[in-house]
């Protein structure tokens, strides 16, 4: 339930985020019209609920529990058996066709279990697949749109299909054989492999890296169906405490009293320029009278390719950005989100946002291609770097999301800290690639003063000299065999 | 402007099309729900106007022109420059700097200016392409949704882009160089060619026609705007009397009274199968309670592949077809349907069906496939042949429309004519393919008796033995160079 209290701005009400402070001067400031980029009105709390000595009998209107942005499609779904039930659905889990989980599929059990795909109840049907692919989007039963960019599938070979027969539930066992979920009523339908990835990712060239691990090994079938969680999925890799739910992290924005919520996505370590934009965008929700922003940094927790920094590792690093104090404890929250990643670009920015506002965020923070990656047969960025953000902006169902675009920041040689690209002094400016801070790290090499706390750096150095040690050792063996 | 009133079947109104008659007792009659193909709320005439003589200036509410579906985002646009204008526009578009179009550029500039795309004004800008390349939909100002699955777009090299410069319209030349529209407010953008085939088409696979034709040679940008047209597109190869806008559609189907209009999109000539699903159409519009339902033959006129029957031989058949009495020439129209065959399946069968909302159809029939071919590379439909459908009755923007899905036809050699494919008795069924079509009438053999009318297959037969003897002159040659 959430109350909605329309912005003072002047309609049309658009935010162009830009880095002249000037522009925002208080409450009632003007904001520039900009064609692309969406700004809505904004939830705001007016109302904020006191403990309850006893329920209000006979209080005709509900009782106001929230001001955060609703759920896709109503209520979080919440899938996990009851504790109570457990005993029982296991044990007719157990009767069921199996059908075996890869390591990403449990992933995905974990991110459909807990409503970060709301209002998804399982992995898709036909009909729901065909949406995904085809507009990007789902429409519900009343008629309204959510956003569902991504295929949330799961494929099966032909002689798993030939198992199942004509049972109408099959159980999904973990790549281990343990039991994880029941999926009821299940659809099996056709994996037309070659048009999912050239949809899905504008490309059929071969080295995607999700494509590969995947969707190639992947069967010829898909089946869909409601799932039922026999217990919470947890990963037993001391980061489990950071993997939160849509319904924890809503809690916990309520009890932090946050009347905004500011979602940054990212896989990377953080630096200073994303620390400043971070930084940027709380002090210009204060400016626009948001008493209490809340930043959700929310490290994607599920697959990536084999370059980018570990999970652990990035842990490391983002907890010492906030003991260096780069970012205020107080104000922020850090948290896993457990979907595996695609590298599908604009396709996948709109998951990336939408599973945000499953969990509580209202605003969400998009930089130069988001998602995306090198093209892996041709040399350059597969998809335009803008593309992200403007279909992100135009995005069936995400209207009721800010969409909070950003400028590139690179270091700043003159003012010796990392700041927003000013193109009328390009040649001040130094971009700092992943290719180049893993060369700093791996030669033993600082990067330039004031592109990452010391703290965050020296997680990374120590990484990466973790892996020349381990390259060293390998390569012996490699030659030898 | 239309009116609508709720038809009186019970809600959830879904049309099951199925071959069993006795389904469809009357207009009370109740419709089976079916979870994929939708039904809606039927547009009848309750009010026809009657000429007036003279404008009545004082009246507040509008004058009721028709009660047709709406067209998509209002009223019908007619992009061609009043014949008083037009000198001056003339002069003007001489003095832009110049594009130069492809044939099918120019069928794309046709298809734009007579509303078939309503309500585009002109080639995509990159917002459009954009919601079109990922949503199959735009957005429009007003927060509605319009079906637009197919980029119309417009592809410039780098020295026209250069000889552009910054000019904010231009001049659109045809193939021989005549002027044929200005361009106004353009934008300019990048042509992501791969990304655009492996979307559109859901494959990357070298040997789509329209890829071939259009997209490969084209060049690395778009460029858009607001389309200006000079004077209307005649091809001059005289089937322009066929080639009905919307607009002139509309007013022959509010001249014949018609109180529904079913739409059956071909590219193909018309066998016994087709007239049959018209036909069975026809009668059970009229059992739902429909006094005049109109058939729109409509066949598709722009671009098609080098093997599919030219549109001179197919416009003939048609004629023949309705000449010997298989379709009714009282409640058929034929019209040609102005723009180019992607070959994109699920893709393009949208763009077939909302072009069509636009000349005021309300029913679209969709069968087997629609808008498919082969696999340009493996042996398998490029497309599964039920997706079409299935897209189509989920597609954003089409809700209005109403969709009849039909079972296949083949011949049914007991009862010695075409029928709805009965898999009881599959063994019953013939299908003839257009390969086996081909064969048919190069061999001068007749096919079964009921499968086509007389005087169509004679219109093929000569078709095909004109194509033979061109090939017999041509290879002589071929093989002396």
């Amino acid at each position: 339930m959430s109350l909605t209290i329309k912005s003072h701005f002047a309609s049309p009400t658009y935010l162009s985020f830009t880095t002249k402070p000037s522009r925002f001067t208080g409450y009632n400031t003007k904001i520039r019209p900009n064609s692309i980029y969406h700004f809505n009105p904004l939830k705001l709390t007016y109302y904020q609920p006191k403990k309850m000595q006893a329920p209000v009998q006979y209080s005709p209107a509900p009782v106001i529990k929230s001001s955060l942005i609703e759920p896709d499609g109503g209520a979080l779904v919440d899938l996990v058996v009851p504790e109570g039930e457990r005993g029982a659905k296991t044990i007719e889990a157990e009767s069921l066709p199996k059908v075996r989980l890869t390591k990403i599929d449990v992933e995905w059990v974990h991110v459909i279990s807990e409503g970060w795909a709301n209002p998804l109840k399982g992995f898709m049907r036909e009909d729901e697949y065909l949406q995904s692919l085809h507009f990007n989007s789902l429409r519900l039963k009343d008629g309204s749109i959510v956003n569902m960019s991504l295929p949330i599938v799961l494929a099966i070979d032909d002689e798993t299909k030939e198992r199942i027969g004509s049972s109408s539930h099959v159980g999904l066992a973990g790549p281990d054989g343990d039991l994880i979920a029941i999926l009821r009523s299940i659809e099996i339908y056709k994996h037309n492999i070659e048009e999912r990835i050239a949809r899905t990712w504008g490309t059929t060239a071969p080295g995607l890296p999700y494509v590969e691990e995947v969707i190639i090994p992947a069967g010829n079938c898909l089946i869909g169906g409601d799932l039922e969680v026999l217990k919470p999925v947890k990963y037993n890799d001391g980061l489990d405490h950071y993997r939160l739910s849509p319904k924890q992290l809503r809690k916990e924005f309520d009890r932090r009293n946050a009347d905004a919520v500011f979602a940054f996505q990212l896989r990377n370590p953080v630096h200073n320029g994303h620390a400043l934009l971070m930084n940027d965008t709380r002090r210009r929700l204060l400016e626009m009278g948001f008493k209490n922003p809340i930043l959700l940094l929310h490290p994607l927790g599920g697959f990536t390719k084999a370059d980018d920094v570990p999970l652990d590792v990035r842990m490391e690093q983002h907890s010492k950005v906030l003991e260096d104090g780069v970012l205020d404890p107080e104000t922020t929250i850090v948290a896993i989100f457990p979907s595996p990643m695609h590298y599908a670009g604009p396709t996948e920015v709109q998951w990336h946002a939408k599973a945000r506002i499953n969990a509580g965020a209202n605003f969400y923070i998009v930089g130069r291609d988001p998602a995306g990656m090198g093209h892996p047969t041709e040399k350059r960025d597969l998809y335009d770097p803008d593309h992200g953000k403007k279909v992100l902006s135009m995005a069936p169902g995400l209207e009721k999301l800010n969409i909070l675009p950003f400028r590139v920041a690179a270091y700043d040689i003159v003012a010796k800290k990392m700041a927003f690209f000013d193109p009328s002094r390009a040649k001040d400016f130094l971009f700092i690639s992943g290719t180049k801070m893993r060369t700093y790290a791996r030669t033993g090499e600082n990067p330039p003063d004031g592109f990452m706390c010391p703290g965050g750096w020296e997680v990374l150095v120590k990484y990466y000299e973790s892996l020349q040690a381990e390259e060293a050792t390998q390569q012996p063996a490699a030659v030898s065999s």
